[in-house]
């Protein structure tokens, strides 16, 4: 392979392999794939349209020299992460790759972490531009949701109770492992935190399942408490969280003080969890479904009147903290 | 404004502008626009979802230094021509914006040529992503079609005729402006090259109407030869293009010797005028279609088995050439 390879011959050879290449055979919202100047989509009666487009940049989203079959698995999942944060179900994907040089081993190993994501996520490729230039990610999503049910940052009433899905900290803790800062660990953990930094679990099962049941809710990507701000400046709305209940993931307990633990949970980017609220009324229902679907699901605080996130220590005292989560300027 | 400039803040200032930002009001596909998780559209019953994504970077793709006003209308213009590549309407596009710093002056100028051109083609602004990093656009369109009737490359038939519409070679002869190459030509001379680069005119109503007249189509992008070649692959045939009736752009004409004007019409990319074959009966229709829309559509060939496009000189002869068309590698 040389500067000769072209578009079309890399496109044929990487991206439209099977289990990536989306396939009107296989997927029935799909009329038409790679290979035209747009792709077709049929969306079934009843149902809306949901679309997000992220972009990840080298040496901005993540590390230089990043391993290129994680890299590919952790775009994919940071957007699906946007469908299941609006109780979407997955269509397809369109990526638009911009890299220096086309690499044939990078290539290959991108496309394979690709296409192992899509066929998990039933989310396959529909088209996209593959061009030269710095290396950059573009990924747009496409899913479904019912008519008139996704999952909005506006619907929290005060009043409600505040959930967030599983555990916090890891992918923010594993920043700390890329930069070199974290040396001290065993292997395992090293494996846990890069597990998720670079594979985070897009919560599509939870999120479709709230669709009747949260009144607002969100993913967190910039970090906790930058995220419920989002939400709770779309609803009008205050929160007030307890510092002890938010679950922190045990892998980062167990390497740094309660107090750094804490931080990383409650300002910690990249956990791709899902926050959201829904009325008191709700619990049962939540406490069910999180049982049906093995998600761990944490009620964290409640919806207040007012407009700031606050968290109280276990004494009731609200605590002050400096860093936000993530600003992309 | 300084780095403190948050991405919320920077979308709030220059993309969520009226006549820019989707509005549920003004836009009845639009269910929910910018500002949330994903942004939702309604797809009315009998119609497919079309969607394109394209990629420009800085230095490949366009000039550094580019006038942020015309790049912006220039990049969503060649989004817009593969919709009008399947026939497709446009209902809104999402933005990625990678850029390495918030410059206020940049940005305003930027989504001002955004705005207007979003506004004059009803395609507005449903989300996106904006971030720090080197200077790209990735832009995704979505637009509708009814359902089996987008235009695709592979309907050609052999005896079908071959059509182009406007005029070719202005945009390509524009980069010898834009490299400093060509500087012997006047103001409007150059004024209508530069046009024709950063504001090609996406033929969405010729798209549009040809859906039940054409029996393939794509847009000019990379060249006439190398576009009429994607779709002979994909239909599994041959075409035979008349020299002499390819319509050079008169400003092209006017400024090179006739080979020269040729060479450029045949494979200069960038023109984004619609190539599209379609069945002899169809001459006339073609014809009042064209005049009705005024816009002018000149058929160059005719469809043959085979597999190769080939150009014949006023003397019958087939004529070689070596450039294809523009390659991303």
């Amino acid at each position: 392979l040389s500067a000769s390879l072209t578009e079309f011959e890399l496109i044929a050879r990487y991206f439209a392999r099977a289990g990536l290449a989306a396939n009107p055979a296989q997927d029935p919202a799909v009329v038409l794939g790679i290979g035209d100047d747009c792709a077709l989509l049929n969306i079934p009666a009843g149902q809306q349209l949901a679309l997000s487009l992220d972009v990840l940049v080298e040496g901005v989203h993540f590390p230089m020299a990043a391993d290129p079959y994680l890299l590919a698995q952790r775009a994919l999942a940071v957007n699906l992460s946007d469908l299941a944060a609006m109780g979407a179900t997955p269509v397809g994907f369109s990526l638009g790759l911009t890299m220096p040089r086309a690499e044939p081993q990078w290539l290959d190993a991108f496309s394979a972490g690709l296409r192992d994501s899509a066929t998990h996520y039933h989310c396959r490729l529909l088209g996209g531009d593959t061009t030269r230039g710095p290396l950059q990610l573009a990924i747009q999503v496409h899913g479904t949701v019912p008519a008139g049910q996704a999952l909005r940052r506006s619907g929290a009433k005060v009043g409600d109770d505040v959930y967030v899905s599983n555990t916090l900290g890891a992918a923010a803790l594993a920043l700390q492992v890329l930069d070199g800062s974290l040396v001290t660990l065993s292997s395992e953990q090293r494996a846990d935190l890069l597990r998720a930094y670079y594979q985070p679990e897009p919560q599509l099962c939870l999120g479709s399942a709230l669709c009747c049941i949260a009144s607002a809710a969100q993913d967190v990507s910039d970090g906790l408490l930058a995220d419920l701000a989002h939400i709770a400046k779309a609803s009008a709305v205050g929160m007030v969280l307890q510092a002890n209940a938010v679950p922190v993931a045990p892998v980062v307990s167990d390497l740094v003080s309660q107090e750094q633990a804490l931080l990383l949970a409650l300002t910690g980017g990249d956990d791709y969890q899902l926050i959201f609220t829904a009325n008191h009324a709700q619990r049962d229902n939540i406490t069910q479904l999180a049982q049906q679907l093995t998600v761990r699901v944490t009620r964290i605080g409640r919806v207040v009147s007012g407009a700031s996130v606050k968290v109280l220590d276990s004494q009731g005292v609200a605590m002050g903290f400096t860093q936000q989560g993530y600003q992309h300027f």
